[in-house]
């Protein structure tokens, strides 16, 4: 059975317009659909008007014990049940969840040697049968970037590695596409001409790509990340514009990356 | 099959001892369990520090669209996955919804020829077969006070009254006991003496109450909606102290109102 698994970045989340037209392509995917969002501005908002301090180290948010209570409002309250209930609104049966509901995915606090993240999760397992069970009841789950501990800690986990984290655990029992989505057309060669997108790419010609430094550095973790999913059961990783998602999915815009 | 329809009060979570000793009960509760949970203070807090005014008409907040955002972030937000996360850490497999999770509690925005509530909403129907769904995979749903209109609009709604509805409309499948839990030990003849609870309330008796105007008024609206809800299906309704949850389904403490 296929399953589309995708995620969307923050700024799609900003943009009303850009947004609307995203969940309307989203509602319009047939079959087993899971959505994982990001955060978007939102946090960054709230958190000035109630005049918590933010610390950013290598583009990451610390999350420290006011912050984790910001994102858990904002993540899983105003985005994922607005998410929620406009998808409704498109006939979409969609069913908003943190890696808490369902204990659905389990994390623990980031320890790294130098940096002290704070309440920062990285992913352990997810629950597939459970997940399955939701998608067999013909639920779309739509995920909150937050998981837990299984001890009562909620943790700020990203949102790309969840949609990887679920890719591969239902990869096993699905035949998954992996979605990222974006505010750009796919990988470009030429990063400011949105017409150059490379439609597909496997490990030889990304190892071509790489070695002519003919993709934009910002990409490679990305790409990596893609591969990675590929080699753990993933059928296809997408890469592409937000509003364009039943194309990417039907492999007529983005790039899709593969594994032959 | 049983089903526990448990519902608390807005001073439960506001304490952080009470709130730890009703979880401690609730998750030992054998069997099918539904929690559903009132907002308590914070939404206030977080509205003062946000600079957005609260509005009460007859003890009910005026939901304006800034006041929905606020409780939206606060109950399915930060209460709410709260409260999961903390029940995961007992071994209670909990997930929290909100009314358009799943499309599972459906709402129409409040008409009143005098008073314009806002973004209220009064419920219309339950998702009883994807409750059901959830239940026999084991999990135990946990839900915030607000629900949906099915066309993108999210709305705040009495808890008690989702309670109510949830206990109705699962009163056909299980054999439901709904409870109100609240800072009190029942319903007292004498509101100042705790010690005097009231153990067992029938139709008959409860006239009896009301013609010698034995009970606290305030108690009367609770009361007419337990009989109400006995008439529609529901086995029993249970009237008392939050932390002594287990007690109260077994009929050793609170009172315990049926329709005989």
């Amino acid at each position: 059975m296929q399953l589309a698994i995708i995620k969307i970045g923050g700024n799609i989340i900003d943009d009303e317009a850009k947004l609307a037209a995203f969940l309307d392509g989203f509602a319009a995917v047939p079959g087993k659909k899971i959505l994982v969002h990001g955060g978007g501005k939102l946090a960054t908002k709230v958190a000035a008007a109630l005049g918590v301090g933010q610390q950013l180290v290598d583009g990451r948010r610390i999350t420290d014990t006011e912050t984790l209570k910001i994102v858990t409002m904002v993540y899983a309250g105003t985005i994922n049940k607005n998410l929620v209930a406009q998808l409704q609104a498109r006939g979409c049966d969609a069913i908003g969840l943190t890696g808490a509901d369902g204990n659905s995915i389990r994390a623990h606090k980031r320890v790294h040697p130098e940096i002290e993240y704070g309440w920062v999760g990285d992913v352990d397992s997810i629950d597939a049968a459970f997940l399955t069970g939701l998608l067999l009841l013909n639920k779309t789950p739509v995920f909150a970037p937050i998981t837990h501990d299984t001890r009562g800690q909620l943790l700020n986990t990203n949102a790309d590695t969840i949609a990887q984290e679920l890719a591969r655990g239902l990869g096993r029992s699905f035949d998954v596409s992996l979605v990222y989505s974006f505010e750009k057309s796919g990988v470009l060669l030429d990063t400011n001409d949105e017409d150059s997108v490379i439609p597909r790419i496997g490990p030889a010609y990304y190892e071509e790509l790489k070695r002519k430094q003919a993709i934009f550095a910002g990409m490679i973790p990305k790409l990596d990340n893609a591969f990675t999913a590929l080699r753990s059961g993933v059928r296809k990783v997408i890469i592409g514009r937000a509003e364009e998602l039943p194309r990417l999915l039907d492999g007529k815009a983005g790039t899709t990356i593969v594994n032959d």
